[in-house]
């Protein structure tokens, strides 16, 4: 497995932006393995990810972000530094519907997915044997309309002991609080069972089997204070027909979530996905 | 090519229906092509199609609805009758752009939509030269804030005039009225360019691209009164990426907006589509 | 959940089939559900499923085979009966790559499969550990070039005491002889990672990425002699790129296997799968 | 409209290529607009594309092979440099089949595909209307087993006359001669009706009806020696059923060949593509 590091940037576009982000790094003697840039041009942005390996890269990790910082000061640059050695601290927020939590975790387990997952935490039992399966802390947290400041409260405790970077909601049930939200921003993804912006709200499925539409929708996006409204990172659809009833749709997106939140949490991890706007630019 | 009769129906479900429509056509020395059913459970709704040779049928096909119309009363159908033989006649309605036309023209006329085209209406003349091309006959109505209840007039007596049975607004961005609409129902078809009913009204593109959906969409749909929400026939979608201008999405729209558009055209042509509620029915 | 009888045949095509399969429902007092039937004009074939309530239907499911046998005799109809009810018996071999197995698993413990599983097999001992999390009996029967025969006798006794209906090679390794493929005609499922008949063999993702395809398939079919030439239930691919490694490839498809498998699995055990010379026809 | 220059280039892969050729553009005060890379590290190969503004660029565009000659030396580099200005002359060989044909046309006449056709060649007269229409010159040219060498050397006239980049096999039904397919090496682009390497040769669809297959495809690739069997550009496929007769599979295969050919030819005609050994990169 190749060391490398991984950095991501956006500033106002201008000219020379991939030499100087080529030359930075050539002049470590690194070799570059992925180098991607994208310009909106509407509003003059500019934003790349480059991947170069470290071996034989003269400047070492813990100083890269030293020696980078004039660079993007001096190009007005928000930046962020990653190396392909770091494992994200992923907490899985569950409620019943379990499909999502099992194909994460399988995934994690068979290395699909390079992260630790330090704990699940859900507002019932049912989830535990499959935690206890793959050895992973599980904490019940009942969430009723009485104590929901309080069991927020809890398991923003846990999150934080547990030093979590990424929020995955698979499949949980509560509306978080503003301020839970504001905590971890761009670090919650949620999938929603519809093709957004269609059917956002409760119940997307009988929304789908009502108003009659051919193809069953999921969509995985950033968590923000608006509901379902968050910057959008991967969907997919499938078709479906007439002969299905509202628990065939159900049966039938559980694989579109199951493949659209793991795309969406695989490209996180891989530190492919920049935002600008209410947008997404997701790098191959 | 075989000569056959088609019959629609739907009713109350109950039992013995299947055996009921079998028997009507094995009686009378029918064999049948194709026998669609489906139960709409929610409501208690029996929904079929079936198609039949007409080649030794002992009854003739001009006394058929005569016989048929007995069960039909007897059971409380809703029942359509038409003929492989039959061929709708198809007005096309147009507007500056003319990829929908185009493909539609180029698909009736290698035989893939058998039908006849009386007519194209356009409120811009561009198209009168693939009219040509064709050999249909093409008439430019120019349509102004002013002039809208005397164009649509206008159209409304070519229309009647040349025996339309089926109208196709391929891309035409002016909306019918109320009477017009009321005039054909189930009888016009529209394709609007996005996933209804996410992005309904003006300039789905650009509210695509903006809400920075991952997918681009385009739904064919029976018009109704309420913009955008008629019965969908028929919708798919395209991927589409960051690096798609809204210019991009609107070329990677065209061919999505040709095959959803023809798929339903040619559906409805071969009598396959039922309607129930605000929902439809599309028997393979 | 209904109760429900499923009537599949094939015959040579005549008129008045339809009448007499639904006729023999009603006159017993059933109420057809599906109903779909197919006519192979190459070769004057007629097949069809039918499904029924068994609620208030006449005739005892015990009786049915027997009332039924003159008509399928005169009609010179090969037939299969089955009960919605009827829980198939559904082995499962697998070697190393389990994420078929657990797919499987998955969906029969939610409920997406109606079957049993009595017994997993497995050429090594990896897969202990999920059998176990699900309690199905699990049995390692190493094979190695010296012990092929025995092992596929100790595999075969398995089978047979366990009263196996459906064996499902999820991406089991190891070719089986003649003789054991002839036990269970029509009744071994394999998933084939690659879109055949693209790719027949070993080693089908490297196949893939030699060839510089654009596309990754997996095919499900029912196991015959000639290698990977068996009938197909179901195909489906997803989009590579010149950035996937072999070894993408083999992570891509196992999302890809899963789905397609399963599909064909459940399409099996739900008695919608006919065959013909070489061919499915699988009713929705 | 953006006046650029795109840049392709492969050599052995080494540190400091992205930096050379981003210093190359940027020290002549270019604005890079793409920049995409790629190493195959099997072979040890890196492939870039690079596309930059050449607006306020110092070096002439006749001047600016001369100035990169020496690093392409120096890196051991292979090399193409392009204009978005330059229109590649297209010449469309077609048979009897004209819908690829059509859809080119369309697609060329509605400012989709940037290149000039200055000429459509036909081993029958039937596409003549289409060419008159769009205003295309038109030569018959039948083919016979007996005139085959002699009709090969009028189209190689015609094609060398007309100083012709890229021929499009539009469905053109006759094999050509290694000569000829060595006069255009990566310069001829043909559309095969199969998911290739499935179904090679004649009659595709006969082949892919007979096996069963469930799902239809097409493959647009670069013609060499071997028949059906040179790089592949893009590929897609569509769902098909046992109600898909072969006619039918002939009706569905049209729009997957229009689509996947129009791709394949439009990113050629945006120089996206790059050849190492029988497979290609296309860049986004």
């Amino acid at each position: 497995m190749t060391n490398s590091a991984i950095l991501r940037v956006q500033c106002p576009d201008r000219k020379g932006l991939d030499s100087t982000l080529a030359d930075f790094i050539f002049r470590a003697n690194g070799n570059i393995l992925h180098f991607e840039q994208h310009q909106v041009a509407e509003v003059g942005l500019y934003l790349a990810r480059i991947e170069w390996d470290l071996d034989g890269f003269q400047i070492q990790p813990q100083d890269l972000a030293r020696h980078f910082a004039p660079i993007a000061e001096r190009l007005n640059m928000k930046w962020q530094l990653a190396f392909s050695s770091d494992r994200q601290r992923m907490a899985l927020l569950v409620s019943k519907y379990d499909h999502c939590l099992m194909d994460l975790l399988y995934r994690w387990h068979s290395g699909e997915l390079a992260c630790e997952i330090p704990l699940i935490v859900s507002n019932h039992p049912d989830a535990k044997r499959h935690a206890d399966f793959y050895g992973v802390p599980f904490f019940e947290i009942p969430v009723t309309p009485e104590n929901k400041a309080q069991a927020e409260r809890r398991q923003r405790e846990l999150l934080e002991s547990h030093g979590i970077d990424l929020i995955v909601l698979a499949r949980y049930m509560q509306v978080l609080s503003p301020e839970f939200i504001a905590a971890y921003p761009q670090r919650i993804i949620n999938i929603h069972h519809s093709f957004l912006p269609a059917f956002l709200g409760a119940k997307p499925h009988q929304q789908a089997f009502e108003r009659g539409v051919k193809l069953l929708g999921a969509t995985a996006h950033y968590v923000t204070e608006a509901l379902d409204d968050g910057p959008i990172i991967e969907q997919d659809v499938i078709r479906i027909s007439h002969r299905d009833s509202v628990q065939d749709l159900v049966q039938k997106g559980r694989d579109l979530e199951k493949i659209v939140l793991s795309r969406a949490v695989g490209w996180h991890l891989e530190n492919r996905v920049l935002l600008h706007g209410n947008k997404t630019v997701v790098f191959d």
